[in-house]
């Protein structure tokens, strides 16, 4: 692995001037006052000028200046929508610094979305397309006393005027995810999406340091080589360290700079291994450079945090004994994660943008949303290919939480061509991608889109991008797994729903039939809360919810296949026509909670054959009426969040249930299971099994299970009870372990009075 | 495509100099003699000096010297066996040429097996670990009147000393075929195995020509671009040309040169495409390239072929509407092959080394050979990554004969490791023979090596050694498709018996349940001619074929699993105890043929969706007394052979057989078929069914045949016959196609008698 600096030394170096601390450096950073003008022609110089807030987006600047209703109420995002096809500049004025003849003036600017040109006082000096590769200018020789920089941005890339969806960002680098989702409305991010700002640095500077390692065969030993990039180097000084987390300098290196490319060689005996938070102290050592000049003087500090660990993709458990006889295909590839040897399974959640427009992203808000993650007892996100790549932040957190990224390449659900011009912007963009991120211990590995082997992208091993993609990353990042798309052969998506539509399969038929090597997809949708809905959906339009409303310009219909995602048809065969909104939210939000439990306790179980279970999706970038995630716009836990963190406990009792609906006198049955992915042995103990309803609970079985190994789960017995009369539409299964409440579950399961008749659903049971 | 020139320069001047035709060129080729010496230490020169052949092998020059006896006669071939573990020393003594200032002496060898040194004059000046990659040495400067020119061979790599098999070859780039396979006796092939000699060259020399052409979509005209790279260019001038094979100048271009390396553009409108020879005519142009100096002098001539075509793998028909419903996993990868925009069904075979030593192999050799797989019907060969990348000659010849070369690494069956050392000397190996190959028409697609995703070899996807031939093919040779192994996921390998020993499940019935993209291994044993087991199993061992004799030496015994490949059991089980090895091998040589043709026609029934049948092998590298090969060594073809060839007709009538013995008063069946794979209409016609057996036959059916499409098959009626009593144990089926006898089939069945009883075994039938 190898770490770069770079876009550290930035961060660091305003947090000692945020802070008010002593600046050991000699270079300053100058704030940037921008505005924000546009027009429809290229060339048309723009007449009117708003205030403009950077980082951020033109619809937001324009939104603010021209007193927008806010794009998430009712359908007011369709007033944005002609946003997307004009010509923006920005424009900053500032006076020539006082420069030093050892100083030059850098304008910098980490991300600009998505094809732009930049002029200094009238002269264009740069172009671009693509948005994840930073700008880095020298405007020395080009200052004047005063200045003008301008960003000018073209419109939104589009292959074709129509259809108006995500084929449109097939032959670019912008994610398709902002043309329309079947949960994200058509908003085009445009603009200034990241830190910009006007540096002053000594001549001589550091670029780019890489801090590599290699960790030998049983991890006891990591050799550290550093890797230096500079400019004006020769006849200065170095000096490395190394800090553990008390401080204490591990290992060092310093010298005299020769040229302006250097290396350096040090050793760590011991160290202490990053893991993800589940298995370990996510453990991250500080590493400090320093140049310092002839006279002593530290012209410049760079520090970043180092974790290190190995990751892999090894062979799922099983896999290689499949297929059996002849004629015989391959086994299918590996998705069984591996972190320093030891194989975990990995719970988690697909990442979406958690904003339609990412400039406002903030550390603070990325926290809240990791925190969040973190205490749902996910190790790892997937972040999906139809979104953004995070900014640092995100990636920073990500390392100090312990969480795991599995980070993909913004291609998703596309063609993307063999054609020379797309691949060169994406050779450029993948490249900055992987130079920025591959530093991060979190990073787990690289994927190169999303859903590219299905026919509704059509993409195969044989597409130039994607072997492409796969090329850079052995060349950059060498010791990091790669996969070209998800899913892979044996991996699985889906299913999004319940119920299905046609076959009426319940999510528990559909698991239990299945066999993967990792469920990284899938869904359950529910409405939003009330109070949510009340923000989004104006008063009229509340109850009953109807097509062609707010309802579903928010996604509750007509979203994907079928009723999506609102459901009131499944939600009314299982519990009766919702006489409220307050009870059908309720019903929703419950099909919701019990179908993730489903789907990610029975992946468990299939450990260790299957090794993954990641849903479908984890936040969203606006408030929807109803909709997959499990954590509301902007970090509001649905009833499902706390569903999949109980199903996603290291250790818990489980319940393998054959169907959702049960009648009077039908007798239950389902298997029980201690899950187990906790990296110790744990001790024996006792389950107790109860049935209840209201006021009635009964208990059932007592099993006593085993001691048991580290991450190995333990089959139970199968109980069966033969159903009594209870008053209400549902009952609840409560799995009991003694003396250990923090492994307890609960199933809610629907029930049919037998004096109940009349023409309600009963759903298909596969036994 | 790019296509390079230089080391077609050589072949093209040794042509002008065996021909005694006028040498235009400055440069001149100096003959060497060799002599051989061997010492068990690194160190010791050798004492005793034998003549040495080459191209050749250190084996074959000490079995000729000390007489052994040849290694293909009962169990010689363990005789040679202490040879792979000594240190070779190849000696050529030679006079310094005269050389005027102008002049240079280049040492060139196309290829030396595996690991070695080369001294001049005692100095060591160049190393090599690897057998695929030129060496290219200027001497000019370490000459003395009279040199001593040493190449030092090493000992056969080995990772380990136990087990002697192909995993000793798991670390390095020496093919895995030559420490025993199950057809191929161990034994380890060293020294100088190509071209190689002493060359005057003039300084100023021309190293590298790539011509590059890139077809434009609808394939109506080709940019070709020159690249040149050479020594002491400048100040010379160059002249260009593409001539048809009528020997008309099609494209040109000429210039006074600037540097040592330069490009150069031309186009040509509407070229003839080079095709397969069974879709349209392998067209190829010539390019000569000239160098020459200011005084008009031509320096230096380089000639080459060139074909235009564009090759791709496309996904196969209805592959994208797999798989059905969630969850969902991926689509199988594309192995449909399209050449000049037309997908062609693949029919071929797969190719191993047809020599042991391959340092022996001939352009004569490979040309009776690859005449013979033409004559097949073959269009494509799949050369095996457990054998060597074959000599220059091999690719001219299928580029002028049409066909198709799938075109693998060396690696087979073991679990290369991602291993620095390892890694690089890999890379270096694959960058030589991709840009060897790439400029050749015939070149269908590279993949990594044989079977690598099986758990008998366990690398996977993330193997770096398969990521990095993914990336240099890409960097290298883009245009041409990549696939890391075969099989890769809905291909498949297998079976290689005619019945399978533990299920009982014939051929037949194995088919008629499998689905694939491609059938790129499937074998048939058989026994060799009775003329060719007697010039490899002494007299006293012929008959009764027993294990443990010069039988298992020769893989009739014990060679894969079961009673492999000689099958005694599975043919008494059809037609009794065999009572003369004439009786045995005609029965065991049938049952290759009826197999061979159940597979191959079969899978030409499932086109679209399959793409390919290659079956497993072609030739074998020594006479075999069983094996699945067609043709025995060298270039005799089994019967087997014609039943392959007409099983791989364009077009043919051919019936879908059930199972292989039918008994008396049986129903017999089977579904008729029109195989079309010709590339234009076709009439309707008349096949006519007869059932036959020694005297007595009997028309069942007539079928009238519809007009056929371009390329797409013809699904007729089900024949059905109680069958009558006949007097032998076994009966034809013969398929007639009015006025064209050429589309005629015929299959033999076994049979059995109502009268006679036993404990035969009779084969299960699905139906």
């Amino acid at each position: 692995m190898k770490l770069t600096m770079k876009s550290i030394i930035i961060c660091m170096a305003f947090f000692l001037i945020n802070n008010a601390l002593e600046a050991k450096d000699l270079n300053r950073y100058l704030e940037m006052k921008w505005e924000l003008g546009y027009a429809t022609a290229r060339e048309t110089i723009p007449d009117k000028w708003i205030p403009s807030t950077v980082p951020g987006a033109v619809q937001l600047d324009i939104a603010k200046a021209e007193k927008y209703a806010p794009y998430y109420y009712a359908e007011h995002w369709k007033d944005y929508l002609w946003m997307e096809d004009n010509y923006y500049s920005y424009r900053s004025t500032f006076k020539k610094p006082e420069l030093s003849l050892n100083e030059k003036l850098i304008f910098i600017s980490k991300g600009i979305d998505y094809q732009f040109e930049i002029y200094i006082n009238g002269e264009k000096i740069f172009a671009q397309e693509g948005m994840f590769t930073a700008v880095n200018l020298d405007l020395t020789e080009k200052l004047k006393e005063s200045n003008i920089l301008v960003v000018k941005i073209f419109p939104a890339p589009k292959l074709h005027s129509k259809p108006a969806d995500r084929t449109q960002a097939s032959h670019s680098v912008k994610p398709a995810v902002s043309y329309g989702w079947d949960w994200h409305p058509r908003l085009l991010p445009l603009g200034i999406w990241d830190d910009t700002y006007l540096e002053i640095q000594p001549t001589s500077f550091v670029n780019d340091i890489h801090v590599n390692y290699q960790l030998n065969n049983d991890l006891s030993k990591a050799d550290i080589s550093l890797e230096v990039n500079g400019s004006d180097l020769k006849g200065n000084h170095y000096q490395w360290s190394l800090k553990d987390k008390t401080g204490v300098v591990v290992a060092k290196s310093e010298g005299n700079i020769e040229s302006n490319d250097f290396k350096s060689a040090a050793a760590l005996d011991n160290p202490n291994l990053w893991w993800p938070h589940d298995n370990g102290e996510p453990y991250l050592y500080n590493s400090e450079f320093q140049l310092i000049d002839s006279f002593g003087k530290i012209l410049q500090t760079n520090t970043t945090k180092i974790g290190f660990r190995r990751v892999k993709l090894v062979m799922n458990s099983g896999a290689w004994s499949e297929p059996e006889g002849f004629p015989k295909t391959r086994s299918v590839p590996p998705i069984q994660f591996e972190i320093n040897g030891r194989k975990i399974f990995c719970k988690g959640s697909n990442w979406v943008n958690p904003e339609i427009f990412p400039g406002i992203m903030t550390r603070e808000r990325y926290k809240q949303l990791l925190t969040l993650a973190k205490e749902a007892n996910f190790n790892i996100l997937r972040v999906w290919g139809g979104g953004i790549v995070n900014k640092e932040s995100f990636f920073e957190l990500c390392d100090e939480m312990g969480i795991l990224v599995w980070q993909e390449f913004p291609l998703a659900c596309n063609n993307y061509p063999d054609d020379n011009q797309y691949l060169q912007i994406l050779k450029q963009e993948a490249s900055s991608i992987i130079n920025r991120v591959k530093k991060h211990p979190s990073l787990a590995f690289w994927c190169g889109g999303n859903e590219l082997f299905n026919n509704w992208s059509s993409m195969t091993d044989q597409s130039l991008a994607l072997r492409m993609l796969n090329s850079l990353c052995l060349e950059l990042d060498p010791s990091t797994p790669f996969i070209p798309t998800s899913p892979i052969m044996g991996m699985a998506h889906g299913h999004y729903v319940f119920r299905e539509w046609s076959t009426k399969e319940e999510v528990f038929q559909e698991m239990a039939r299945s066999k993967f090597t990792a469920y990284t997809e899938f869904g359950m949708p529910a409405p939003s809360s009330v109070e949510i809905l009340k923000t989004i959906i104006p008063k009229e339009e509340l109850w009953p919810p109807k097509p062609g409303t707010s309802w579903e310009s928010h996604h509750a219909y007509n979203a994907w296949v079928g009723n999506t995602w609102l459901c009131e048809d499944i939600i009314e065969d299982y519990f009766g026509k919702s006489d409220s909104l307050e009870q059908l939210v309720a019903n929703g939000q419950l099909l919701q909670g019990e179908g993730y439990k489903c789907i990610f306790e029975e992946a468990r179980r299939q450990k260790p054959y299957c090794a993954m279970a990641i849903n479908w999706c984890y936040s969203e970038p606006w408030p929807t009426a109803a909709n997959n995630s499990i954590v509301s716009y902007p970090n509001i836990p649905k009833p499902g969040y706390y569903a999949v963190k109980n199903a996603c406990r290291p250790v818990l009792a489980s319940a393998k249930l054959p169907k959702f609906k049960w009648t009077e006198g039908e007798t239950f049955y389902a298997d029980l299971w201690m899950l187990n992915d906790f990296h110790k042995d744990m001790p024996a103990g006792k389950v107790t099994i109860k049935i209840a309803s209201e006021a009635t609970t009964i208990t059932i079985l007592d099993w006593d299970y085993m001691p048991m190994s580290a991450n190995i789960n333990q089959a139970g017995p199968t109980v069966r009870y033969k159903l009594p009369a209870f008053k209400s539409d549902r009952f609840r299964i409560l799995l009991e372990v003694e003396g250990h409440p923090e492994y307890n579950s609960e199933y809610t399961l629907a029930y049919q009075p037998r004096t109940l008749k009349g023409k309600r659903f009963t759903p298909i049971m596969n036994q």
